[in-house]
């Protein structure tokens, strides 16, 4: 079984997985791209993945007829049976891998980039999104649940088959932690939502906004950690992604394909990552952040893999951004 | 001029370059190799450099006669002239890039990789880093000072004659500033430093030991970022490094050239960073963590590059390690 450990220095958790790989499964770093011929993911081989957790069917009668569908992940780090398992190993703690794991399969077709999807597709996946969040919202072991989509091999892509991921945690992840503590802060301090308030700055000063519709806006953040990193948040302040209406579904899969494009028209061919950073799930025990839910605001984050870390990213959590958010907010607002 | 900026959301600061790169300057990745034929880091070659700071003199009546030289950055992202010039704009917090880049060039021999230098030299290496440390530790509008190292393109090596890197910069970084806080927070339940405690862990459970001398040990943490990872860490407490005596010196110098022996044995072409964490500078104000120095410890950690980032690992600050400390730790203490 793989553990959960706690990091004494930092306060975060990490995973260990059990069946440890030697040195010799390590693909190190290469330009190769791997072959698709085979791909579990395609409809019609339906029963060569874990079994269904649920689809968006075209044809209800038919299992390999379906717009959407999730798969639990086929080596889950994290795993829904069992209980937390929390206990101390000498100094240091330790829990279970309680959690789910699961691959969202967000078209038939294979060797889709996810902004060719189309529109209609795109607001299915939200829709399936919006839904597994809310489904695993309900179980009190799950502290967050956290959807994320790797784009390119640079950005963890394994498969050629259009994916993005859901990885439900015992605990609030770090990066996530100190967003929320911090909104909280300022919450405290001002009385008003930190995301609201930058929001409206954005929109006031305007240079970093890259889109405004009805109901969502995006921009390139004043302090992003990576360049072109862009959010996509709600007009409407919201503190979980669930909440969503459709209506507001439709509005943000035209955000999020616009943004998709736009970075594809300047970086041809770019890995990249997004990620939806919603409230935590409620628990049974008092939760500061999510009683009121006035101190948090969802939103979606896209980040471009164009820079590598070096030794002072990782040694000091301090990011170096090469292109300014104002200036990569002009280029996403002038292109196509 | 460059700024620095501090994020609302995360608490910690980023650096934004005035001279904004344009996408298409950006180099997507890929395995070609730079050719080096035409080094400025060479010995004769030194007024191509930018004025040199420091160095250590074979010959001392010659400027090309070298074992270690200490240049800026031919593009810093600090700078040391000027005053910190802190203020709002708008909702946001931002200041002057107040601080130091510099460039250790390792060796005046070429294309060496690090765990080649020999002892002798990897002992002037870590003789230098100190006396940088401790010359710009006087500064008191510098709060860290950080060395790293790069080696190998993919954990963002530039150069491919041997150098490591020293950033000086005015607030205590994101990662740093979470150590130096877990690290108060622990000594202030324990009154016992966390690092101390931790080494005595590992030599009392011995599994995730690899190497141990007079003065240092060298371990895979309970809880590593990224597989393989390693620390080394002195034997008696001490908040900072440039306190390291030149006997000391002399045992790292073994311990370092040993574990990335270790490293290369079993991982031919391997990416890796290190660096050290050691106490901020001093400051005229009362700062909790130095006047004391008892509860934080430095040390050096050597991260292989072996995994890519996902967007899992980005949206959340969660690590996945493939490889346990335990079984790294193994294959490290059994390799040659």
């Amino acid at each position: 079984m793989h553990e959960l450990r706690k990091d004494i220095l930092l306060g975060r958790w990490i995973a260990v997985l059990s069946d440890s790989k030697s040195p010799s499964e390590y693909e190190l770093p290469s330009c190769s791209n791997g072959t698709d011929s085979n791909c579990s993911l395609c409809p019609g081989r339906e029963h060569e993945t874990p079994h269904e957790i649920t689809s968006l069917k075209i044809d209800a009668t038919s299992p390999n007829s379906w717009w959407v569908r999730v798969i639990p992940s086929f080596k889950p780090v994290f795993q829904i049976e069992g209980d937390l398992g929390r206990k101390g190993v000498g100094i240091y703690d330790r829990m279970n891998n309680i959690g789910a794991n699961e691959i969202i399969i967000e078209s038939p077709e294979h060797n889709k980039r996810p902004e060719d999807i189309g529109l209609e597709q795109m607001i299915r996946v939200l829709t399936v999104y919006r839904d597994r969040i809310a489904d695993l919202n309900k179980d009190p072991r799950l502290r967050y649940i956290l959807i994320y989509k790797n784009s390119g091999k640079e950005a963890g892509e394994i498969f050629s088959h259009p994916v993005s991921y859901l990885m439900a945690t015992p605990v609030i992840p770090k990066k996530v932690k100190d967003e929320l503590d911090n909104a909280k802060q300022y919450y405290n301090y001002k009385e008003r939502c930190v995301f609201c308030d930058v929001m409206r700055e954005e929109l006031r000063v305007g240079d970093r906004i890259v889109l405004e519709t009805k109901d969502f806006v995006s921009f390139c953040p004043y302090t992003a950690e990576f360049p072109f990193e862009s959010w996509i948040i709600p007009k409407k302040h919201s503190c979980a992604f669930y909440e969503i209406t459709q209506e507001e579904i439709e509005d943000m899969g035209f955000v999020l394909m616009t943004m998709l494009r736009k970075l594809r028209a300047i970086f041809k061919e770019l890995p990249f990552n997004y990620y939806i950073h919603t409230a935590p799930n409620m628990v049974p025990r008092r939760d500061h952040w999510h009683t009121l839910g006035e101190d948090f605001h969802w939103h979606l984050e896209i980040i471009p893999r164009l820079t590598r870390m070096s030794g002072f990213e990782l040694g000091s959590g301090f990011y170096i951004l090469p292109t300014s958010p104002e200036n990569a907010a002009k280029y996403l607002r002038e292109v196509g």
